[in-house]
């Protein structure tokens, strides 16, 4: 991406003029400094006049929120170690079976939910779509037209106006702001329960609408709001407090039960266990455990189970018009694959294509995700309007679209059950054709999304759809690709994609058909598969997922060879559809590689540009922590005591400074809450400090300074914050690359990462600086020190 | 483990009278501890009379060998910058174009080889054993025995002089090994050009041979060895020069190589190209990045490529008996597959049952193991005559048990050409059976392993087998499976444990069939995967590598459940079999989870029992460093320059101690042996350093100080460390707890950790001890701190 698309999208809500006015300011620096003369690379330029921004607000699903970090790493504080050391061994074991537990109700709840969904969806536009199908049967084409539209429009309604009016952050796929939260990144008001029951609403809604979108997405955030609320034991204001919950009612717990979630999610959503646990580990979560990979899997299982339990069940006809099609999606396992060298110069052309329309289609969306975001902007009624715009526009189009069609005769080999049919699914829709005879187009446009895939990938019926329609039917799924994304309605990108990808794979396959023996039907899976490579750049997830959606384990080498080409070329083009997003939205997410220009910057450079640390001393005044919290935004402090006398171990010195720790604004708040407060300066005793604290509490993250009240007595009076303080912070001597840095940062999961002077001497303030994970961004960085940004284009190396 | 049987093998070779005292030294002093009172939760006693030590020894393969650890962290000293500064950008494209060929070759060349194997085993396995049928079929059975016995006992010798005389480490799987390695642990002549060819042709005897062993591990092995010889341009004598090739040359680029490597082994030997990746994903990788997901993922694209390509040529009959049977292994995608709640019930008790099975042949191959080392470190005379003696038993009861097994009638629905056969393969063999029967226990014994699989999942098959010959079939494998593993010859853990686990599931099969419309054949797949799971403890990757050898999509539920069951209970009772090697072997492998107990110990307590850290200066004298070189064992020093003047940014101080960086042995003695050596105490320029070295250069892990020859003369003078020292390393604050120090040390991937002091003063060293990875073992830190184990049994929080 180039630098001027690189901006956020909140920065045209909030901050657009002064951008500009920065990107002006840096044009003409960076003129300046290009002389190579005066620039030797060993020194890197300090551009010290300028300080390190962040800014702390980022798109939500379509609501700008205060992000903040979390805090994956354990703080180890006295309370925690009291904490930890008086478990017994039966509260441990208690605390592994619960978490075994939640991992079960995940998956269950996932599972029940999913099946749930798909009842409502397959019974709301099966009877929409049987009645639609009745008025033309007696060619009342216009009754059929409005009875058709009215409904669709009527369905995105009631999706639209709970999105845009009660859970913003329900709209879109969801995915995008689950995997920065995996990352570290805070994301309010996600997994709470108003948002879980308006996505799955607004799901339904949206689906049963045939709007072009899938309910992938929606179900990852589904599982992973399931996940949330369940570890925190309910909504907000309803939780249950039973002791153990509480347990988990922390960072690091809370992000281990969200994948988990996610996981199920996209196991309910393909029925594809295994490929679920690889997405999200390929790409939702950031750090991954063999501990989290095998309970993410036991999820999964749990969900399959019950998906094939409710399948037993309305086997039996007991769910309406749900009930066919057993736990393979979309089945093509009937074909015998033989394929020969040849073939694989075909499997080469299908690859390069869908990556060259793969990073084509995120360039396009990424352009009008922006375009929307001003609309959006304008406010809600603007919202509402534009999701049933487009909704109108869809209907209009399925439906009158198939008129272009000309109508085919059925072939003879095919029952005259089969062929044509007027049922709600089926191969060969009638239409408006005479007995005997199909329309082709009707079949892929007038039916659910999901019966539109299983029709375009149907095997050993080549002459079934002419390449006139499959044109149409393409080019109307990139249109509607692109401009149904952005609207404020619950929305996957997994379904679009396979939709616009089967289109031109099954069109490629008329026209090569002649020279290979690759059946139709795989040339459209193929073509699917490629474009999902090509938009979001996954292959080992993406492979078993279509694995499993097909059935068809000797495709598996060509699938393979398909996804490695379709996502080199993309890359070559852009990054992937959800790395966009993440960037649209504001999201700092932090990069597995660093760049490599991050190898010429130190971090002391880097704390240079930043406004200096603020410390506590070990035993503070109420006044200081008063002022220190209201007057600043930092969220951890390092915590010195000066005139340390060291022990004869360590060297011979006396007045020494000590770097205690790092203590977070929110132990702060909590002791200024609990007036945890002395008279005298003094070091205090374990016993007070567990009568005031447990560890739990101060595990959660709640509170904030103005809702403190300390009188001007207590002002006077002092803090022991020793317990509170996490005395095992993480450090870099100042002389660390900022590669090195980042890396350490995300690897081990921080929030704060302390910079430490390489001197050695009095006077020298033990921590001169703390990084953040804005600091580490490279984005930030070279708004400082823009003159790296020139070795940006070297290329990672990895 | 218990404490007793935590020892490891190479202390019976080496210090085992010692580590006798010192248990008993243990004992003694944990009693005297365990007075509550006077040892206060609160403040671990340390134990300053003891210091850590720490084993450089290991077992590689059947070899004991020093081991070090591998540099895989970025060594960012002047060199490196200047180097990476330098590459262009055609240079740069041209080494990830590098990088992406070697991982093609890799696929390619393991492909080639596996298939080579292949043919070999099965033209010689199946020449023998018709052969023999026809001994048989003759009724000159004492002809046939001999026969059968001399030839395998021929393969034995040759499979077994080859790693006993040639290559030690070619010998067993390799698997921990090259888990050790991807740890971090360097594992001498474990990828070398012998080894790779005794490995080769090992495996081809051995597996002939009849052996309970498979090629399954060697083949990950032999993967890895390709992956490392390719990376490093050849065997160690005979390397190309070419410069590019070079770059490839150092720990990091090479890790990557032999994980692409290990995955392309397991993708060969089960023909399961996801399976393969997730593989080395699960048990064998420590560091993955989603880039090596990747490249990963293309080697086994390439490799199942190369197999299919010779699966056609071989079809057309140019192969000898090689060629039937096609991507799928052991296919019984012929069953539909439909279950019901009860069949739960069942598939959890083969779940239970595998996972105690899996750990009772654990504990029992453990103590085997032991006790094969007592005899193979007699001398290579007794290692041959162990494995020729294990092959003699093998052939005697392969032979013989057949003779007690009763003839059965052939089932008149089978075709008259299929049972009975008299062929290489097939399913009714038979044997010494009149015709129109068949000796079931021929059937599973007289035959290859590959075959004994496909025949026991043999679906559809319910009256097939008999219980007595199933049951003599489990028990035979059970005591081969026991007794053949430890033996100088190449064997794969896979096949047997799977051989194991099929005769018992289709054991229970047999006796469950009235209750439940599970096929028999599915049984023996359920229990060879709750086995495998039992004994293997994966989970994700047995899965799909199940999935992709049956392909049976259907199964996939079922095999999850049985899958977790069979880990959770395996899990309660020991660690899993590669655990236990590696830990037999002493390798100094780090676990992903640190013990609990770590969290109450800290860093500076752990520096306090090792002997006090070594420093340099910046501008060394020769003598100095040769000194240190000579009489210490460290391979890193930390650099330190006095009197510094510090920057006011920083403080206010001067004469201050500034820690440079870190210096590795092998860059000192490159220094010494380029004799870059000055008369006075200066700092050198950046193109003095240039003209001397390349980083290329440094990168290679060579010479020792042996080696070096320094005249008096040049003793008096001086180096310039600094541009060969490492300014980045990574520190932690001596407050650090345990525990975190080895995630971070783990999760980075560090060979060296600097531990510098929280206290700032003058007179304070700014570095007071560096940690290497034994010193983060827990085993280690036990020996000095063993107050601490009595927490360890509190188990893990994960």
């Amino acid at each position: 991406m180039s630098t001027s698309t690189d901006q956020c999208l909140f920065e045209w809500e909030f901050g657009e003029s002064t951008k500009m006015n920065d990107d002006k300011m840096e044009e003409v620096e960076r003129e300046e400094e290009i002389d190579p003369e005066s620039n030797p690379v060993n020194e890197p330029l300090l551009k010290r006049n300028r300080t390190l921004s962040s800014n702390p607000l980022a798109l939500i699903g379509e609501k700008v929120s205060y992000i903040e970090s979390l805090d994956y790493e354990i703080n180890e504080n006295d309370l925690f170690k009291d904490d930890w050391r008086s478990r017994s061994r039966v509260q441990v074991l208690q605390y592994i079976f619960l978490k075994w537990l939640l991992a079960f109700l995940v998956g269950l709840l996932t599972g029940i939910i999913a099946t749930l969904i798909n009842l409502a969806i397959e019974n709301i536009a099966g009877y929409k779509l049987l009645a639609v199908l009745k008025y033309i049967h007696k060619e009342r084409y216009l009754s059929g037209f409005l009875y058709f539209t009215s409904i669709n429009f009527i369905l995105t309604f009631v999706a639209a106006i709970l999105c845009v009016c009660f859970a913003p952050t329900a709209a879109g796929p969801g995915i995008p702001e689950i995997k920065a939260y995996l990352n570290g990144v805070d994301t309010p008001n996600m997994f709470g329960a108003t948002t879980l029951i308006v996505k799955i609403i607004g799901s339904i809604g949206a689906v049963s609408a045939g709007l072009d979108l899938g309910k992938e997405g929606p179900l990852v955030h589904i599982g992973s709001c399931i996940a949330s609320l369940l570890g925190q034991g309910g909504p907000d204001n309803y939780r249950i407090k039973w002791r153990w919950l509480r347990y988990f009612n922390n960072d690091r717990d809370r992000r281990d039960l969200i994948t988990c979630g996610s996981s199920s999610g996209v196991c309910a959503a393909f029925r594809a266990p295994v490929g679920g646990v690889l997405f999200a580990l390929e790409e939702v979560a950031t750090w991954w455990r063999s501990a989290l990979l095998w309970r993410t899997f036991f999820s999964t299982a749990v969900v399959v189970v019950v998906l094939r339990a409710f399948i037993e069940i309305c086997h039996s006809g007991k769910c309406g018009l749900f009930g066919e099609g057993g736990l393979i999606m979309f089945d093509v396992s009937n074909v015998t694959v033989r394929y020969h060298v040849m073939d694989i110069v075909i499997v080469v052309v299908i690859g390069i294509i869908g990556g060259v329309l793969g990073s084509l289609y995120n360039h396009v969306l990424h352009k009008i995700l922006r375009l929307y975001n001003l609309i959006n902007q304008k406010g809600k009624i603007h919202k509402l309007l534009l999701s049933l715009a487009v909704a109108l526009f869809t209907s209009m189009c399925q439906y009158g679209l198939p008129f272009l069609a000309k109508c085919t005769p059925c072939d003879s080999s095919i029952p005259e059950s089969a062929c044509p049919t007027n049922g709600r699914s089926g191969n060969f829709k009638q239409f408006n054709c005479p007995p005997g005879f199909y329309n082709d187009l009707a079949t892929l446009l007038l039916t659910t999304n999901d019966d539109a895939v299983r029709n375009i990938f149907s095997t050993n019926t080549p002459q079934e759809y002419q390449p006139m329609s499959l044109l149409i039917f393409f080019v109307l799924y990139c249109i509607l690709g692109l401009i149904t994304f952005g609207i404020a309605v619950p929305s996957g990108l997994f379904l679009p994609i396979i939709l616009m990808g089967s289109g031109y794979g099954r069109l490629l396959g008329f026209y090569m058909g002649p020279h290979t023996n690759i059946d139709q039907g795989l040339f459209a899976v193929l073509g699917a598969a490629s474009l999902m490579a090509g938009s979001m750049r996954m292959t080992v997830s993406l492979c078993v997922i279509f694995l499993e959606l097909t059935n068809n384990l000797l495709l598996l080498p060509i699938t393979m060879i398909v996804l490695l080409i379709a996502k080199t070329v993309g890359d070559s083009f852009n990054p992937s559809i959800y790395e966009i997003i993440l960037h649209l939205k504001g999201l700092p997410f932090m990069d597995a590689n660093p760049e490599p220009w991050m190898r010429n910057l130190t971090v002391g450079e880097l704390v240079d540009v930043k406004p200096s640390v603020v410390t506590l001393h070990g035993i503070e005044k109420v006044s200081t922590i008063v002022d220190v919290l209201k007057n600043t935004t930092h969220n951890g402090f390092p915590v010195l005591d000066d005139g340390v006398v060291v022990p004869p171990v360590v060297g011979h010195a006396n007045g020494a400074t000590e770097l205690h720790g790092l203590v977070l604004r929110a132990h702060l708040i909590q002791a200024l809450k609990k007036k945890w407060f002395f008279k005298e300066r003094r070091r205090t005793m374990d016993w007070e400090v567990r009568e005031k604290f447990t560890w739990v509490e101060l595990a959660e993250r709640e509170g904030s300074i103005e809702g403190v009240a300390v009188t001007s007595e207590e002002m006077e009076m002092f803090v022991d914050l020793h317990p509170l303080t996490n005395t095992t912070p993480f450090t870099v001597l100042e002389s660390m690359s900022v590669a090195k840095a980042m890396i350490l940062f995300r690897q081990v999961g921080l929030r704060h990462l302390l910079v430490v002077p390489k001197y050695q001497a009095s006077g020298v303030s033990p921590v001169i600086g703390i990084l953040t994970r804005q600091d580490l961004l490279a984005h930030n960085i070279l708004t400082v020190f823009p003159h790296l940004a020139k070795s940006k284009s070297r290329g990672k190396r990895n």
